[in-house]
């Protein structure tokens, strides 16, 4: 069978936040289950941004390789991306990252074993659920941590669109994947620290559904103070918002005869 | 409104700036605050580079992207840059950095908050003014501080011009902003030993103009023998000196016909 | 003589893996011998990735860089690779293996003797055989390893595919062995917990054939429960599924116009 | 007054070389006059690398970016350079590193004199020698030394002729100093341990010498077994046995219409 229109699209989706979640959530299981002997908090930033790359890779030529519902909202909203085409990238975005937290969890099912004795746990020194999805500080408030998940995707954005603007100083589009995963780098390096840099509802909700249904329990939605919610309404917010302030302070000044 | 001339070129200057620093406090913010576990050194020259590398993207095809003081007025010697142009472009960097602390300090003010008690402090273990602002080593004179300043900018500038120059070996130019970000790696690397390699002085006013109204008081001017004004006059002079030593080993022996 | 046709292609395959294998047992024997001061985990996954990088450069013009059975079995079956080349690549790139393992060890012979008094030890704290060959986790049961080689090569062929696809976002060829070597890093930072990331057949018999021979014995291919052959028979069989997955999703789906 | 030809050649490999040692010896300054809190031994590793990468764009445009004797010598021999201008390109190279060191030495003084109480050393836990040239471990033999260095010189020249092979797969030729530098990042993770990788005699001993007469003493030719000559000798052997290996296996074997 072959693939045509939205549903090709949404076929490149799925595969890209796959390639964006195993390698993201495998690269956190292997710092936190191997207790420090194979990779640091750096590794996890640099594996983040390079798992981007590879996501990217693999869908961008497709379907834009969004790989987020806050990029594609943010789209929709300022680059005239089909609303109607939002919800079919959103689902397929989500079961992306849902398969790629399971094979994550196939591969490292003995690793888990090994550290919490079976016993899947959300908090305490045994606690796993993190490798999945988001957790905030136990000092973020919740105010704090939309300012944070609005902030981390508003930077996210704004940094995407200065890299696909022609008309400014954008690099050649397909050495671009490259940039972006930096982007992603740099976030997790400066606006890491309060919540984990969700920046992606599909990122945290897909993992995190997958740890509901794999022995975690209800408990990863209601830690954090219900902190699973967050993730989701902030960054598409956030992605507007960036996306605005590029657009106001730059797009919007071209002139005209260059467009 | 749409703005054109010198106020497009400075609205991009704002936010680039604005990008470098709301990245490069940040980063230093996580790993100070974070007390080591979300980050070092090695993070904060790596997402300083990054840094650069975005700002520059977000404003090379309007501005040039100066994103420094010090190369603005090294341009203006060595390339031709309006003089009349500096002052507006030193004012947007100066506005930018300041903002980029400011959305910095908004997102961890809680980190801040659990970090200090809710008192900001400029000198002492719960210091955080080093977050946003450049200080000295103790062992650092003052002569000291002014030969580090110079000799990092004069590196940086030397590495500019380098990057720039079509005629010796230059990358295409919309590769450049990563070559760019990568020389600040380099010298954060390397020079960042005696004072935290401001090398800009918007970088480093800007954030120390932030401090001081948001709480760290008048400390930030007087804490390592008055070090503020170092970081403004020492880097200017460096630039010049830097692109003066490109240009008197490189730019003047090309051939005349290549030019 | 000047050689062409496969044994052309043969001489490139043997030198881009020598120059892989070379530097990769280098970095482990550098990060284990010199007792965490030169180097880290980190280092490991760094240099891994660039050696791939070196290696593909060394080759890629004259015989593809396959540098892998793995990968030369998944282009037979997926990519019309002549079948009757897939025994003079692979004992190539496995002679290529052996030797830069052998420099490796001649190179670093008197660090090995300082290291285990001059005795070649398979397990326990003098180990030196995981420098040269894989050896998976003391949790690992031999399910589990198949598992972990299977995924890891699948997700490394899917990104070579990825990669590789002009119609989809591919980079421009002559920058592809960076962004391979970038899959590599990723790989070894995310799935190399388990068993050392092998996903390589001649990259784990050649070296561990070398240290049979150069004084290690048979203890080689009985540790780990016997775990020598997993790191041959699975990642053939990842590779062919992980292009399998990235034609599935995509390739079967482009345009036929477009290609 | 305007140079050509060799004179300006030399200029250009002064100023690379020039930028290569300040920025190398700066980052072993700052890793071990810091005490560990502003760097750790990858720091070095990357750093080194991008002197190489930001010294190549200062120079290669002009000369050819030798900034390496053994580089010089190697095309000499394997590529036709002109054996006349070798004396010149060496001098240049000498002096360049030579300079680096000392600026680095002005930059860095008050940190050194707080490290080691003015008294500059070669040997024990104040040493500072280290900073600038290279000391073998303990451990290491004479003919130990000089297989390390030549090794570690051919694999360098070897991945040098094969970035710059345009029939093989080398990058764009704006891109490679990024790879060249690269490839220095590689050897330093993998063949640093036993010698601190010189494998370039002008980095060696040009900030030797500036050790020797900036208050170290004669101790820096005699420390090591009078270690001083073998990365003088061995990296020009080792850079033409890699050309060697790399056009007997390669270059040779290319199709001639392709030339």
């Amino acid at each position: 069978m072959r693939l045509s229109g939205t549903a090709r699209e949404a076929a490149a989706e799925f595969l890209g936040t796959f390639v964006l979640i195993v390698f993201g959530s495998a690269v956190v299981a292997q710092v936190v289950l191997g207790g420090g002997g194979n990779g640091t908090y750096i590794s996890i930033n640099i594996a983040w941004g390079l798992a981007v790359t590879m996501g990217v890779y693999a869908s961008a030529g497709v379907s834009g390789a969004h790989l987020n519902p806050a990029v594609t909202v943010a789209l929709a909203v300022h680059r005239g991306f089909a609303w109607s085409k939002v919800p079919p990238y959103v689902l397929a975005q989500l079961a992306g990252a849902f398969c790629g937290a399971a094979v994550t969890f196939l591969t490292y099912r003995e690793a888990f074993d090994r550290f919490d004795g079976g016993v899947r746990q959300v908090i305490g020194a045994q606690a796993t659920a993190g490798i999945f999805a988001t957790y905030p500080q136990p000092y973020l408030s919740l105010l704090g941590g939309l300012v944070d998940q609005v902030v981390g995707t508003a930077l996210l954005m704004l940094v995407i669109f200065a890299l696909g603007d022609a008309r400014n100083a954008a690099p050649e589009p397909r050495v671009a994947p490259v940039l972006v995963g930096a982007a992603v780098v740099l976030i997790g390096m400066s606006f890491g620290l309060n919540a984990g840099y969700a920046i992606n509802p599909a990122r945290d909700l897909g993992p995190r559904l997958f740890t509901f249904v794999a022995g975690w329990g209800d408990l990863v939605f209601r830690a954090g103070n219900g902190w699973w919610w967050v993730p989701l309404v902030a960054p598409p917010v956030g992605a507007v918002l960036g996306g605005f302030v590029y657009d106001a302070l730059i797009t919007r000044h071209h002139p005209q005869e260059a467009a």
